[in-house]
């Protein structure tokens, strides 16, 4: 008897990164809807499955969309334009100023082209934080993402910036959250410790937990926003936090750099999870995160590429090569962070980050049907022993490029097939961006006004 | 009055890397032969220059080819076999040992593989390392690239060998030097320190100066190498290379992660170049060169994306992005490594590694015409404001994928043309280096026998 199911993609050497990360070389998976419905191997699909379509995803691998945690869009507009800068001068100097001039329609041109490299780059769920979130919800909607969005909070000290923030951050969530057919959820972002005041970082502890929101905050990013904890509140940014009682399992704490005595004991026992920005973090010369500490600690950890105009890139495959070469290289540790660990990080960890770890990041029955096909016949690619495990998961850290994934699935429907997208017109997104950031580039005096 | 030429490239911006650096925002290359005869902007080519064929450029950077430092092109058989490894267990229990088992064919099918991916990402010429030159020599004639191909010398403490292989090497030079209409020149390539005597290096030292031939070998690529070379000799590496009389403008040094009290001052002294090799030495836990500091010597730096078994690709603008990202990081300078320095690190910088400074790695009139078209076009190369020289270079070191490479010429001919192989059998050249790896493979017992 055969059971009728909407999707079912067959050939493929499945990766599933469930709790036995099974691969499956000849493997399938069955979607209903917007869930996985069953993987398996072998011929047996056919006398099960009655599908409404199909894909045949010979010589590719089948594994979960990948999951960036931590990211800012719409900065889209300003890549390349703030280079050869430390964190604090490249936002207050080139990247605040700039964005300054970015209202909602720039943001939303600026978030659409960035769900467009993200959907090509396999990215299919992300964690965002900026201030104009129905922007970009707009544009995770119609690009058929999974998105976080968080409302950017900053008071400066300034009380009554306080309230009016947040009062726009509650309106944010009550407006957004759960569209996309509930790909969209809204959570709050309290930019960090110095962009915030305790005020406003107790208020959004409180909201978060009344309403059930997730925190995303920068934490110990850089060496100055340590130290400038420690002479103002006494203690690291960990610490501080702990103090106020900000820190639970509902925090996702971007970067995570520079930690005092006792900080990484603190993220544990409160099940924070960490986003780390590898790249970002390195071209902005802010540090190195202790990612293998974090992990041996049971810390849960995925990877951000952080927005596009501190990477700068939207390539998370890019970045899990990195984050693998990184940390192997510095503690001259080559035995360490295998590659199955790193893709983990981007898939079933990642989900966790995101307070999705029952959901997402797994190829299992039950779970919603995110997914990408990467294109395993390349040169760069070759040789492939799909019966090794070991070089499949080293392929997909070192050797595969973003344009490998050639389709992505996206609660269940194709948001892009073979290359092609569905239902999207990339070229005006792209010439659209391109207009938005001229318009904000010149109007922030960073491009001439003529050339443009 | 116009002038015949063969090429003429027309519409793109044009990063010349020249002296002054000159970037072109709507600029044209004019080649006849296989030389570059002008290089412009505006729309002056059409009453100048008439044509045989043209290149549209538009949309596209036109800049010099990419040159790879070092490397070891048939190694592309075992990418992704010899993972999580230090570098001398990687090489004595993997990589030798499977490697053994590779003849001539095997060789060929790889370098083959590996020449292909070099092509589609934009490497035009490449210096690599291995005994078996003629089928390395073979597969770069067949692809069409440009190389410095030396002769892998070792000879483990046993005189006989060193007689032998120096025999070897000698044939290969007098065989392959000059084939590929002159884009395949052959050089000495004695491993390491550790893996040839002393009366070794010094003949390939004399037979260098003799004819006139590079020398290519890894310096100082781990810690253990420097410590064994100071217990052994009473010295680094460098000063050891040097007391003998080996180092010289004629030789690149590949890695050179470790250096002792006045080593720095050594290569500069002796002109010695240095192929920085930042994926493979951070993969097998080697250490980080500190190539600023060399860079600020006045050492020539180039970029090596070192074997496909240890990077595990040959992606150098990826390589590009973790050296800027790596150096400016480690430091906490992101001031430094600016993007126009790292391009140039793998085009005029890389030129003069290899002995080809004249010659290559800038669009000029005179100089050989390899270079390369780069889609900028992509979601993630947009925006684009090839008016601020900044943001071309950042783009190219931060945003582009080897994909974006569309169009690649070399010594006057195009060999890759709107992503299209010209002459060229991929899908069998990609099937013929998957067959030749299994046998390897399963002759070194790394793969069962069956299920391939």
């Amino acid at each position: 008897m055969t059971r009728d199911v909407d999707l079912l993609i067959t050939g493929g050497t499945v990766v599933t990164m469930d709790e036995e990360r099974r691969l499956l070389p000849s493997g399938w998976v069955a979607i209903s809807g917007n869930r996985i419905v069953a993987v398996g191997s072998g011929d047996a699909p056919d006398s099960v499955w009655r599908p409404k379509r199909r894909i045949d995803a010979t010589g590719m691998v089948v594994m979960p969309g990948l999951v960036s945690c931590h990211g800012h869009a719409c900065n889209s507009l300003v890549r390349g334009m703030a280079e050869d800068r430390p964190l604090h001068e490249w936002l207050t100097e080139v990247l605040w100023p700039a964005m300054s001039h970015a209202g909602p329609d720039e943001v939303y041109r600026g978030a659409l082209l960035s769900a467009v490299e993200m959907l090509r780059s396999g990215v299919t769920c992300f964690a965002d934080m900026w201030t104009e979130v129905p922007s970009t919800a707009r544009a995770v909607e119609q690009v058929g993402l999974r998105a976080l969005l968080a409302y950017n909070l900053r008071d400066f000290g300034d009380p009554e910036k306080t309230t009016v923030e947040l009062g726009r951050a509650v309106r944010a969530w009550r407006e957004c959250d759960g569209t996309g057919d509930g790909r969209v959820r809204v959570g709050l972002g309290p930019h960090s410790i110095y962009a915030c005041t305790a005020g406003m970082l107790g208020r959004a502890r409180e909201l978060a937990t009344e309403h059930g929101l997730l925190l995303q905050i920068h934490v110990s990013e850089t060496r100055r926003e340590f130290e400038q904890s420690v002479e103002q509140h006494g203690v690291s940014p960990i610490a501080y936090l702990e103090r106020m009682g900000f820190l639970g399992p509902d925090v996702i704490a971007a970067h995570v750099v520079w930690l005092g005595d006792g900080d990484l004991e603190t993220l544990k026992q409160r099940e924070v999870s960490v986003a780390h920005c590898v790249a970002s973090n390195l071209k902005l010369g802010s540090g190195i995160a202790s990612v293998r500490d974090y992990r041996n600690a049971g810390v849960a950890v995925g990877v951000g590429t952080d927005g596009p105009a501190s990477n700068n890139s939207l390539d998370i495959l890019a970045d899990l090569k990195i984050a693998a070469l990184l940390h192997k290289g510095v503690g001259r540790v080559p035995k360490e962070m295998p590659a199955a660990d790193v893709v983990a990080m981007a898939t079933a960890d990642g989900a966790s980050v995101l307070g999705l770890g029952d959901e997402l990041g797994r190829l299992a029955p039950g779970r919603l049907a995110d997914l990408i096909l990467v294109d395993a016949t390349g040169a760069h690619f070759t040789p492939f022993h799909p019966h090794d495990p070991n070089q499949v998961y080293a392929h997909l850290v070192y050797s595969a490029k973003s344009t490998d994934v050639r389709t992505v699935v996206v609660d269940g429907r194709i948001r892009m097939l073979d290359g092609a997208f569905v239902g999207l017109d990339e070229k005006a997104i792209i010439e659209g961006a391109q207009r938005a950031s001229s318009r904000i580039l010149v109007a922030a005096g960073l491009l001439p006004a003529s050339g443009h």
